[in-house]
């Protein structure tokens, strides 16, 4: 099945109408986004140049009216294939002036004497160097630069069909490549290797690109997440455990399986089926309404019996343009669930000798509850022969 | 041959010496990092877990005595097999209170009333909340937050053995897919399927991970160097480029190769033959002393006569943790070459009706010239079979 990449000009004009409309009620009268994420949203510029921290990137949202990009020259071609009409470029990098003038001039023209926001709540950072951000606001003239009220989160956190098309695509990529791991791990591979040729496979099976790639393996799980690979052989009896951002036309999935190399200890095949469980609760508390926090506790009930505890951090979290987004599945975030949120469910569970197993599973929040993005893992864990 | 990750804790106390004797210099009584490339270069601690922005991370290096790690607890193991051991941790995500008030206390507890600096010039950013960065302003007591008068720039710029032998490696590693991109691209592939192989190719000869992948294809070369593939296939005749970065233990190459399919235009040979004349006679103005700028001007001489234009960007850069680092090889770029030094060389030159041809190879400045760390291209544009 080939997905069609790219949006169509009117969800561009939704966007941008939603965030206009907010503006209004917020008292704003433009908002600067300066981060890939930000500014493929409004835009659908995609590029990998991001990568590449030189050259600052602006892109103004006013109140009424078109967007502005105000952007290095080397972007202008790309962008010229977006549905941003207004273009204004410097040859950057400008070591004296890195589009701060031609930023604050472009303030000034749009905004006047107005306030503009910039996204600055969590999960947010400002892309472009401290200084330039000091020197904006003193030769911005009468323009007021604040807050952005939360307005760029709230609307990525709600998707489209068309993005929720590109997470279900990417989730289905992951999908046949976990489906595949048998081929590239196995007793003796190091994990290192097995983290290499994973990629490869999930390039195979029609990755853009591979941009994040966790895991861990142990014989009772695993101690951190967040390692890179180790040159440790897997061993008969390890538990596997590889957890995948891949995307698909600037689209993320985010989901783990965990593998049994050979035969798995009672104690890890256990703690596996409790994880399935505990995100099956979770799947069945989602409905419009409910919270962040419900998801958290219809999984930390069966994981806990209720402890409620979050050292290291979350049962799950929002996802879409960035591996990670709002909302996390924490206590604390009463976030109310609304259809197009799509989300991780991510329980994870002790084994012992300070070892866990985590298993997760991406989901989007519909009418009548939640529908499986990604495909859903059978409770008795994975064996690979050895 | 395998190359040995990670830097001895010699390197690392090095590199902190460095920083604080620049602080004393520089009237600071510390520095406050908060990105990945700043944070591994002074601690070690290399994660994929960047690619989620939810949680910020902080390093503060006070100008006497050792590190202190303030992060979220879930980076607390891996933190704890670097060469830090003052690590202070908060449950993140904290909706409330993400870091901002551990870190003002420690902030307040190893600064006192003294001066802390943020690397704050070209090509930084602060990567927290902008919310969160004006509350530390306000909780941190006598501190004041500064900008870092260059001094992680300056640092990160000189590059040591160790650092040189990742990105060789890096390099080689790449060279190898380059030298193998004959299996994954014809006349008839799509230029998106070559990108996807391309990068299984370096994957499967020892890359880590593919940050990063540019490139283009057509008769007379290409238009844009930044767009993602398109669904195009490849035709008989192409110019195609591959510009590839792609990190082992979390250091890039970035450089590109040119390939004809099939037989070349004569305008693409002979601007290719160009580019690599131009290419070395810049490796030829390297020394110590020199200056960036006096590499584009040996640079530009051959590709335009002289015109010093710079409309689209420049005609390399530096590299090492990041895809793109100081310095910037224009006319405004005065930056002196010192040993240890990584750039590229990356030339380009119109061919016809908008399209282009682009070289890039990797070098190290040494005390007597230059040094390649990129496997050296002839003149003559490699030709794929049909």
């Amino acid at each position: 099945m080939t997905e069609a990449r790219g949006f169509s000009q009117a969800e561009f004009e939704a966007r941008l109408a939603h965030a206009q409309a907010a503006m209004a009620r917020e008292g704003l009268d433009g908002l600067l986004v300066t981060t890939h994420p930000d500014v493929y949203y409004f835009t659908g510029f995609l590029t990998g140049f991001w990568e590449s921290p030189t050259r600052p990137w602006f892109v103004l949202l006013p109140q009424a009216g078109a967007p502005v990009a105000v952007i290095p020259g080397i972007g202008a071609a790309l962008m010229k294939k977006t549905w941003i009409t207004d273009i204004r470029t410097w040859a950057s990098p400008d070591l004296a002036d890195d589009g701060v003038s031609l930023l604050a001039d472009t303030l000034k023209e749009a905004i006047g004497s107005g306030r503009i926001g910039i996204p600055d709540g969590h999960e947010s950072h400002l892309r472009m160097p401290v200084a330039d951000f000091e020197r904006l606001k003193r030769e911005c003239g009468a323009v007021t630069i604040t807050g952005d009220r939360g307005i760029v989160r709230a609307l990525r956190l709600v998707k489209s069909e068309a993005e929720i098309a590109k997470i279900a695509n990417a989730c289905a990529i992951a999908g046949r490549a976990f489906d595949r791991v048998g081929e590239v791990a196995g007793a003796g591979d190091p994990l290192a290797s097995v983290f290499r040729r994973f990629q490869m496979l999930c390039l195979e099976e029609g990755a853009d690109q591979v941009r994040y790639l966790a895991g861990g393996a142990g014989p009772y799980g695993y101690s951190d997440v967040i390692s890179p690979a180790s040159e440790e052989p897997l061993a008969s009896g390890d538990c596997l455990m590889l957890d995948t951002g891949l995307t698909w036309d600037g689209y993320f999935c985010d989901y783990d399986r965990n593998f049994a190399i050979g035969k798995p200890d009672p104690l890890v095949r256990s703690a596996h089926e409790r994880l399935i469980e505990a995100t099956y609760c979770g799947f069945a508390a989602v409905r419009p309404g409910a919270t962040a926090a419900d998801l958290f506790h219809a999984m930390d009930k069966v994981l806990t019996g209720g402890e409620a505890r979050t050292d290291n951090g979350r049962l799950g979290h929002g996802l879409g343009i960035q591996l990670t987004e709002w909302p996390s599945l924490i206590p604390a975030d009463e976030t109310a669930l609304v259809p197009g949120m799509v989300l991780t469910l991510e329980p994870g569970i002790a084994t012992r000798d300070g070892n866990m197993l985590v298993h997760e599973e991406n989901i989007v929040v519909t009418e009548n509850g939640a529908r499986w993005l990604s495909p859903l893992q059978e409770p008795a864990i994975r064996v690979l022969a050895i």
